[in-house]
């Protein structure tokens, strides 16, 4: 698995933070980077043009997909697994729009590890501003089933 | 507003398909291009490398950003908005893997259209094969509040 | 396991309808009687005040309620369950209002039946008229795990 | 609207909880008692046989159920509504069983209260254990829609 040079501290993001790494190609590549907080549950972005949907205003695809990957990051890391679990339900809530140049965080709450399922909640936040509510399944790989 | 060339029949899509117009920079830009089917209340699109996660199948971003996109895409259709309505809440489940080269469409179901709120469900599928379900709420634009 | 003798056709029910079996004791018992279509995958009840809440309709807890007994009864004879499978996660979207006297529909579809997972939808209805929708989630049973 | 002298502190509850004012006929009377903290955000209720599914522990739908009342009962409090607010959309993920006997707390979460939407989230807990995840979308009452 060739991994992309860019797991050194970035200029982008605050202190603390050290830029997630991906693959030389894929979907966080194409819209990231992300950045993960070196102690706390926290993955975050800056919001650039390319987040944007047609009336300006961050797209919801792209939050979804950074509350996704935060509990992916944060799950793998605290569980010290291979890859990220699969997810098998996102259930997402937008409560305020965010905007070019915001730095958003999400902060991932994990509420229970299972044998078969692992459920966690996800906050994102615009400074102490919430934007979005998320919730999440996840499935634990077993060999030989789904 | 400006926005790009690309309302043309396109080269990637089955017959019966539009390219989305997207603006020039953006996230649906970014990520897609998406196609909307000239009858149907469908978008579809084509899996690159692009949209992949760290185990090579498709990012649940990803999927989650089809479905949002084709609720939009299809409600302000069908409802002749000026944008397409503001997501309130975005409900996910995942049941099977798309791959690259994969063509997937999203297939809208639209079950309300209220002077408030509008309730949706999508599918979406590779084929026959079914890969996500979805649903939505959307928020009616109303001059004045949220 | 103590059955009640409620197997019988209902004189609550239209032709096609059999009662839920429940236990002496126990929530289906305590808010129903249910009635399971013969052969479609659609269970059903009639709206006493015992349903009701504060405001003259149906709590929505009710509808909640027979849209996860309806996913149960379903699978579990679709799938020749000794028990309905566990639900992991349910998401519910109220789109109408429900009233005394009416005969309510739970119409189910089984998206995807897993060796882990199985993923359905439900639509309940008044007549025609749609009122909620449901998806869940459910866990099948493999000895020794969650 | 005649409702019961039911609002005494109860025995069955534990110090600084008053059961919950209901209809004397109604789903949350047939369901309850419930006992709303009389400071914090918290409804709870202790389980009986009635609650229990066919294998012996609490239904999911009356999970549901307690969730939805809990996020009414608290809005309606917090807001000096007259009612509480109409539910547009429940998701609860279910993380541990819970049994007869067990005093269950539903802790709520106002993230945002606004001018078309509310949103909230809940946890229910037995003890320190955490049994469900919940969260909603509240329609705010405006006179002449939806």
């Amino acid at each position: 698995m060739n991994t992309a040079d860019n797991g050194a501290a970035s200029a982008d993001a605050p202190p603390g933070y050290t830029t997630l790494k991906t693959l030389d190609r894929g979907f966080v590549r194409l819209v990231g980077p992300f950045f993960l907080h070196d102690e706390r549950p926290v993955l975050a972005t800056r919001i650039t043009p390319d987040h944007l949907n047609s009336i300006g205003i961050v797209h919801g695809g792209f939050l979804a997909t950074l509350a996704d990957t935060a509990f992916g990051a944060v799950l793998r890391r605290q569980l010290s697994l291979p890859a990220p679990p699969a997810t098998a339900s996102l259930s997402v809530d937008y409560i305020g729009a965010v905007r070019e140049g915001d730095w958003l965080e999400a902060h991932v709450d994990v509420h229970k590890v299972g044998g078969r399922l692992t459920n966690a909640s996800c906050l994102l936040k615009v400074g102490e501003r919430l934007v979005l509510r998320a919730s999440g399944i996840f499935v634990m790989s077993v060999p030989g089933t789904r």
